[in-house]
Formats: structure tokens, C-alpha cells, sequence
């Protein structure tokens, strides 16, 4: 972060700071100083990290080790002689160490490649890693491969750039909304609206671990017999007749109070074994066959999320500009490189907020990120465009510093059949009222303008209920942001603030109005003109980075058939 | 935020900065001014918000109005006469307006309350709300009322000061860590480790929509019967038996293709029927009769994850210092005013730092929080000691000045048998090996230390596998963090790095090893001392706020039977 080691260049101290909570230097703040930590030279301190890369030398008076301690993709070398400790141990990938040491500056005609050097003088603590059994030897490894070990992945230097840079737009979103007043609010996780029409939504329940408790409990415990169940009825019967006779017969109340309890007692007893008579295996179903839900953790049927956004406008409806950030749930059967079961969403939400409103925070936030990428992570931007994306720098670049061209809806389908007629081929058709294909969105940003495109005023068939009705009636004020690379970066909209148009909508889609009473209260009481929008965390650090596969930017990613850890 | 308004005492600015993204002036802009606003008197501009309360005056001549734009706890008065438009639309409790008008002193007389209004000139906008209908009028509403309007609930005083809170608190948490140069990791939601042992966990799965999907298509369309999965088997065998034929007969290559493709659909025929033919209703069941979990999303069990710990160590063991902040569950059914289902967690990890580390950066942490509340809510925190706890600031300050006492579970048990011998009356024994109770933890911090305590060092039997044998074998480098108000606020310790003694741990504590291979795996490869700890967020803002049910400081509670929204 910018503020994290403020760094003057005219004046650098030759003093490094010690990590406040953990025993060692950061070795951020040795390596990216401006001098590359030379003017450290001669200090004492602590590092600790993870061995990169060790080789023995000098016919094993030394080695140097390349460590990596996550604070910044270089590593910092160490020299380490053996008159400190057997060498060996030291030299596998994977290792790792916490030492003392006295920064250096290596021999002159090594300096090229570094400004300093820690020399050991002690080893604190060494966690070693056996060369023939660590899975994740120091060969280049497939990102594919990674994927099989998620909890060892981070220790290689794709993954730990990808942590920092999805670190650095996490802050980045939040130091964007505070610092324009934006409220962070905590959406639910667990939903009991279904907005999007189920299908694709994740269910939550204790049912069937009822189920199998009951199961097992019923295995270990068989269940009472008829007979059982008679015997304890006629018990009932029997106490009942006693009582009875005990009063008619006008006996002492102590009698009566006695045979009470006996009666009572029968009762209760009666009451367990039918309970037991009639548990049934499986999850429990009402008479018309249907899972009976009143019995589930939430006495109703429950979902995760698919987004917050219809909760997070009950905040705005109240506290005007407030924003959600947090994880959503898709149960989508999709196996492509796009899409994840859990990602994460960033979803502003703004009363007295038009789509032009809308349009202009969306950019300025994507802008934002941008640039903070680029003031806080370069070094991890340079990593991946040496190996992974050469145009990387220069996206963030050219987004940070564009103004985001604007088009209607109905100006990009004109643009798109204008393609066509020049010979340009699309897989699919383009035609007003159809939405626009992946395809589509990639010729406008990346071939057309080459550059950010927001498409505003959708046709209302193809959007959802909740989007404001533009006067036209024909279409309704949408927006989505459209950058190079990833394509759809953003959906969002003004939000249709009329009670009688939004309910009218809802019914129009064939949706029931019952579970939307909430929503429509927004609308009822106090109704305002709000607008907001959903950005795809993922996506960002897709475009970003320039990594290919969702799943390698999510640090467990959740897909049909796998959910690691 | 303290940076988002930046005030010179000094010399106050007459300028007012206009919202970027909607349009209006936020009202803290105005009223958290040294000067409360007086210093803009002249100025023209737009405001949007909710009537608190509103009353015609001079003969309906004209109307006062408090309008609360969730910004700040205050309210701006604006002024109204009856020549603008009809007074009666805007009095009503819960009306939305946004307004053009001129800020100005109020008379003299009424200086004492405000120090300025606004006179409107312009009403932009409208959204009623039918005093008759509006679930929420002005009369004081209790916290559990309005526990039933979790939509509506925002724009009370209460709930939206405590959402300000929140949000500070949620800023500050992440602040910190940046500053510390701590890396956010997105630990996983759908989790397939079930670290606790099940029981507590939610299920998410597919399975059940799956069956009642399958279950309507059977009814829709009722499977073959025996009949027909008899004549598709006798076709395939016809077309057998002539491909056979045309073969032996040696027929013409074309004829025999043909013949084949025949067969091929014959084949393909039967295997359908086949299929709708083995649909059985309910749930997918293996032959053992346990559910069959290779059908559903994951291809295994998964559940909402209960903390984001063990998956965050992995990203400790190569990045160092990291936290995960994130919704955590429990499928508890307890219906106490300390209990959610779903809740938030702060769960940082710390490589090369021991328990002396993580209690330094446990109240280190918590202290920050409690000044971040003093120099960013102060407002809401009058509000919260007007309304509900006369303590609250004292507390935040007490806590953000005072070093936190420490003391061993060991210590802390003499100190407790202490005030039993002295004739302290404690509802739970006090004996070493037993876990501190609520009311034990209460008295060290409330009644014996009015302090924060740490507690550290607890016996192992009563702590998980995971933390750190100490020398003795007796305990674990374990640490509690007590606080007046709510007790226990933190939980955390140092973790075994040790493979061995982990193992064993594991295997003591009657665990499968297997689901925890991979957790061993960051043992048995470059293992590194490590600590961390949890901080339940709900339970700093009980702590902050004084508010006594936590279901009051959460946006959306979950708890048994209910889910709203």
C-alpha cells in the first residue's frame, strides 16, 4: 500500500523497520527501496521466508538462497557458510528459514543483478523440505497442475502476485467508496428470497443431517411396534380408569393427586413411543408429498446468494450511498474458464442517483482501481507481464487515463450491423432486442474503440424487473461496462422507484409479488430514485492480470466436482 | 472517515463539496462542521433524505422539517412555506425529499438548536409515505419490533447510527492490517473440510432441488414400465441379429452401414429407457443406504465453513502475515442474545511470530479500533450513550489507553478461587482444567482488573489440536482476550508447527487424519512457527455500542426459524 513504507526519495534512511507483530523484516522494505536496500549495508536483523532457489559454492564453503518471504515477488539473497550450519539443509526448494544476518553489498562484479545481500550469522529456525517429496519442486509448473494443490499453490511466485494484486483491489474498493461516503454494508449470505428464480441457487439445510441422525438413531434403536405402541395406550387407559374411580369413590386428595401423577406419567410415556412410531427415515415430507421445510434450520427453504443487491437497497433507501462486498453462489453445471460456483461481487447501490450518476461512479471506480494497481503493485504488474501478459501494463495505463466511450444500446447494435455489412463475422446474430454476445462486447472495446465502452438503455425484455422504464417504454435504463480483455466488467442500472411500474413489471415477468412485499415497501414508503450497480471481483483481477482461468484467481476456487479444502 | 472530510479548525472552509455520484450535498458535509454549518449560510444547494419528523407552523404558512440523509446521526432542519408547494405531502414520518434551497441562520431565538437550515426553494422530488400505512411512525419503537422490519429498520436513529459503527469498525479492521503490511485472503464459504465435526455445520447442496425436479418429471412423465424396457431390449437384439445376417451373408459394405446405424439407435434407445426406467424418487441413495454425495454440485459433502483458520494458514505459510475477514456459520440451534447462525469473523495469521507476537498484535488491534470509534463516530457513540449505554465512550476509552493485563488460565484460576474463598459467589466451579465460564471471564475483567486481561496458557485438554504443545505438555499456547461488556472478544493461540506432535494431536483427539493431510502438509514442507487469532465482529460491535442482542448488529440476522429477506 502507498502508505505502508512511506519512502522519500531524497532522503533515504538507513534505518528499516522490524514487523511489528512477527520477528523479522519485511523484505518489502529492504528491496524496494529506492536503492535496492544498499544504503542498509552493514545493518543486523531478522528475515524469514521461504527458500526460492539454493546452490552450494565454493566446493560447499557457502551457498546463496533466494528468499521469498510474500511481502514482494523479489527475493532477497542470502550467503550462508557452512561454519555456521551443515549447507545442505538449506539448499531444497521449499525450505524454511528465519535467520539473523548483516546486510552487505555483494562482491562488485555480482552487483548487477543485486544491491545487497544478507550474510547469516545465525540460523533461528529452519523448517526443511525433503527435494524428493515436496510436490512442488522448483520446475516451471502448469497452472493447471497448481490447481491440485491449493494449499500449497500460494509459495509460488504466479500465485503469491495474484494474492498481492487481489489484496491491493480489495483495499482499493474500500478506500473508494469511504473516501466518497459510502457505507460498507454487510448483505446476507444465507437468503430466503429467491430473486433470480431458483435453479442455479445453492441450497442451505440441516435436513438431511436430521435425516441421517434420525436414520442411524433408528438403526441403533428400532423403533416401537404396534404392540408397543396398544400397551401404552391401554397403560393410559387403565391410569385414566383408576382416576376416575379414585374421584367418583370421593377418595383423600393426597390418593388422587397420586394417581394423577401415575396417570400423567402413562401419558408422557405414550407420547414418546408414538413420537418414535411414527419417525420415519429420509428428510420429512408433508402430506402432499412435498419436503416439509417448516422443519429446516429456518423453518422455510433457504438459499446462499446469488447477489446482494436487492438487501443492500433497503441501506441505500435509508442511508443514500452505501456499497456490499462480499461472497455470492452460482449452481451453474459450468465448466468453463469464466465462471466459479463462489466469487466474489462488489455492489454499490446509490439514492438520488440517476444512470448517468450510476455510469460515472462505475467509471471512476474501475479508473480508480486501475491506478492504485499501478502506484502500489508495479512489481507484481511487471511479473505478470513477463510471463503472462505483455499488454498488462498498458491496459491498466490506458484505462486509468481514458474517459470510457458512451454508446446507447441501439448505437452499439447499429455499429455491430455496420461490421457485419463491412464483412466483419460474428457467431452470433445481432439484432435489436437480442442481448449482445460476448463477442459483440469484445468488438466494441478491444476492435472498435479500443478502449472502455459503457452501453446504457437495454430493450426491457432482456433485462431484469427492478430496472427503471426509460420514458420510451421500450427499453430501461441498464448499463454495463465493457473493457478490453474480459469484456463485461459491470452491470448496472437506475432502479425503477415507481411502485405501480415496478409491481406491473413483476407481474409482467410472471414472477409471484408475495415474496417481493419487502422490495415494493422501498417503494411504498419514502420511495427514491436510486441506482446501482455489480462488479465481478474475479473479473477485475482477470483483467488485471491477464490470467486466462477464473480458478486461478480466486485463492479456492469452487467448481462443478471440486471444492478443495 | 477521518480522511473522506478533511476540516482545518482553523480556517473553515465556505465551500461544500457536492456528493460525486448523486445529486446532492451529504448533510455531515454540512452539520459535523466546527462551525455546524454556519459558516455556508448563502449557499445553494441540493440535499436528499427522509422526513424524521415534520409540523406545520404559522397557521400552515409554513412547515419545519428533520431531514436524515444517513450521513451523519443529525438531522438538517429545512423550512418550507406553503407557496413552495402544499405542506401536507412532506410532514408525514418517512417521507423521502430531495430538495433545492438556500442555507440560513435560523431567528435568533432559535439559535440554540441549530445553528443553520435550510430554506427550500425547490422540491425536486417526492416519495410519500401514507402516515396511515408506514409501518414505522415517529413514536419510539423497540429493537425487537423492529426485528420483524429488517427492510424498513435502516432508516431508524438506532440501527442506522449502529450501521455507521459497523462500517468504521469494518474500515478500521482493514486499515490496520494494511498498515501492518497484512495481505486479505478470500478463505472459501463452500467448504469440504469439516474441521469441527460436523453436527454444528450447514449443508449446501443440489440434491434435494435435484429430486424434487427429477420427482416432477416422473409425474410429468411416468417411467417406462418393465414392458417396454423388454421390447427396446428385443429390438436391439432384432437389429443385432440382422447385422449379423448381412455380415455372414457377406453383404455390401453400404448395406451393412446402414444395418449398424440401425443397431446403434436401437442401443441408444434402450439405454434411455433404461435409464428413466432405474429413476428412483427422493434423494440419490448408495447401496449401503447412505446418501449419495458423487451426485451432488461438488461431487462430495460440503458445508458453510465455520472459520476461515486452517485455510488461511496456508496462505500464512507462504505470504506471512495475511487475515481473512468473512462470514462464518453455525447450524446452533440456540436462541440466546449472543448467538447467530450467521456471523462475521477477523481471523489473522501470522508467520514468524510466536503467542508473544499475537497477543501484542491482538490489542494492538483492538485498541485501534476503539480510537478509530473515538476520532470517526464520536456523534454515533453519544447517541449510543444517550439511548443505550452511558459507559460506551468511557469504555472505548479506557480500552484505547490501557495496556491489557496478562496473566496465565493458571494464575487466573488462583486469582478466581481467591474470590471464592473471599466469598464471591460464581455459578460454575472454578478448578484447573475447566474452562473459564462467562461469569468467571466477567469477573477478571469487569469486576477484579476493570481492565482488558489476556488470558494465555489454557490446558490442553479443553483447547483444540491445532495450538501449540508448551514444554510442560500440560498446556497450549492458547490466548483469550476479555473486555468489559461482552467477556470473551478474542480467541486465538500460537499453532503446532511441529508435524509430529500435530499428528499425534489429531489422532488424541480421536480426528481421521485424512481430511487433514493437507494440513499436514504445510508441516511436513518449509514449516514455519506461526499465530493467529478470531475476533467475532458482532460481538466489537456489542462491545463498542453497548447494545445488548446481537441481532441488532448485524444488517440481516440469521438465527433458528428465521431468515428474513
Amino acid at each position: 500500500m502507498a502508505d505502508v513504507l512511506p519512502m522519500n526519495n531524497l532522503a533515504i534512511s538507513d534505518t528499516v523497520e522490524q514487523a511489528e507483530f512477527s520477528q523479522r523484516v519485511l523484505i518489502r522494505s529492504i528491496l524496494t527501496r529506492p536503492d535496492g536496500g544498499a544504503g542498509l549495508a552493514g545493518k543486523t536483523l531478522k528475515v524469514g521466508g521461504w527458500v526460492k532457489k539454493g546452490r552450494e559454492q565454493g566446493k560447499g564453503s557457502f551457498a546463496f538462497l533466494e528468499l521469498n518471504d510474500g511481502s514482494c515477488p523479489a527475493n532477497l539473497q542470502l550467503i550462508i557458510y557452512s561454519d555456521v550450519a551443515p549447507l545442505s539443509q538449506f539448499t531444497p526448494t521449499g525450505t524454511c528459514l528465519h535467520v539473523e544476518g548483516v546486510l552487505q553489498m555483494p562482491p562488485e562484479d555480482k552487483q548487477g543483478k543485486q544491491s545487497i545481500e544478507l550474510k547469516v550469522s545465525k540460523v533461528l529456525d529452519i523448517g526443511p523440505a525433503d527435494p524428493g517429496k515436496y510436490p512442488l519442486p522448483k520446475t516451471r509448473l502448469t497452472l493447471e497442475f497448481l490447481r491440485d494443490y491449493v494449499h500449497l499453490r500460494p509459495r509460488t511466485n504466479t500465485i503469491s502476485a495474484i494474492a498481492r494484486i487481489r489484496n491491493a483491489l480489495a483495499y482499493a474498493t474500500h478506500t473508494f467508496f469511504q473516501k466518497h461516503g459510502f457505507l460498507y454494508v454487510h448483505t446476507p449470505i444465507i437468503t430466503t428470497s429467491d430473486c433470480e428464480g431458483a435453479g442455479e441457487m445453492f441450497q442451505v439445510t440441516t435436513l438431511i443431517n436430521e435425516a441421517e441422525k434420525n436414520e442411524k438413531e433408528l438403526l441403533k434403536n428400532p423403533p416401537p411396534s404396534q404392540e408397543d405402541v396398544d400397551l401404552a395406550k391401554s397403560l393410559v387407559k387403565e391410569k385414566g380408569e383408576i382416576v376416575a374411580k379414585l374421584k367418583a369413590d370421593k377418595a383423600g386428595k393426597p390418593c388422587i393427586t397420586a394417581a394423577v401423577v401415575e396417570l400423567t406419567k402413562a401419558k408422557e410415556s405414550l407420547a414418546k413411543v408414538e413420537e418414535r412410531f411414527n419417525m420415519k427415515p429420509g428428510i420429512p415430507k408433508k402430506k402432499d408429498g412435498k419436503v416439509d421445510y417448516s422443519q429446516d434450520f429456518f423453518a422455510r427453504q433457504a438459499f446462499l446468494t446469488v447477489s446482494g443487491q436487492l438487501q443492500v437497497e433497503s441501506f441505500a433507501c435509508a442511508l443514500s450511498s452505501v456499497y456490499t462486498f462480499g461472497p455470492t453462489f452460482r449452481a451453474e453445471n459450468s465448466h468453463t474458464s469464466r465462471h466459479l460456483a463462489e466469487f466474489w461481487m462488489v455492489e454499490p447501490e446509490i439514492a438520488f442517483a440517476d444512470i448517468e450518476d450510476d455510469m460515472k461512479c462505475a467509471e471512476a471506480y474501475v479508473r480508480f482501481m486501475c491506478q492504485w494497481l499501478l502506484d502500489n503493485c508495479y512489481d507484481d504488474m511487471e511479473f505478470m507481464v513477463e510471463k503472462f501478459d505483455k499488454n498488462a501494463i498498458k491496459r491498466l495505463q490506458m484505462v486509468a487515463s481514458t474517459n470510457f466511450v458512451r454508446l446507447s444500446y441501439t448505437e452499439a447494435v447499429t455499429i455491430l450491423e455496420e461490421a457485419v455489412v463491412k464483412g466483419h463475422k460474428f457467431e452470433n446474430k445481432v439484432e435489436w432486442g437480442i442481448d449482445l454476445a460476448s463477442e459483440h462486447e469484445k468488438y466494441l472495446t478491444e476492435i472498435k474503440y479500443e478502449s472502455p465502452v459503457i452501453v446504457y438503455n437495454y430493450p426491457k425484455g432482456i433485462k431484469a424487473f427492478y430496472m427503471k422504464l426509460n420514458p420510451d417504454k421500450k427499453t430501461v435504463a441498464a448499463m454495463d461496462v465493457l473493457v478490453p480483455k474480459v469484456g463485461e466488467l459491470i452491470g448496472g442500472s437506475q432502479r425503477e422507484e415507481n411502485y405501480e411500474i415496478i409491481k406491473e413489471r413483476i407481474l409482467e415477468m410472471g414472477l409471484p409479488l408475495e415474496p417481493y412485499e419487502w422490495y415494493l415497501d422501498l417503494r411504498r414508503y419514502g420511495t427514491v430514485k436510486h441506482s446501482g450497480f455489480g462488479l465481478g471481483f474475479e473479473r477485475m483481477i482477470l483483467f488485471a492480470t491477464g490470467i486466462d482461468n477464473i480458478r486461478d484467481v480466486i485463492p479456492f476456487p469452487r467448481f462443478p466436482g471440486r471444492a478443495d479444502l
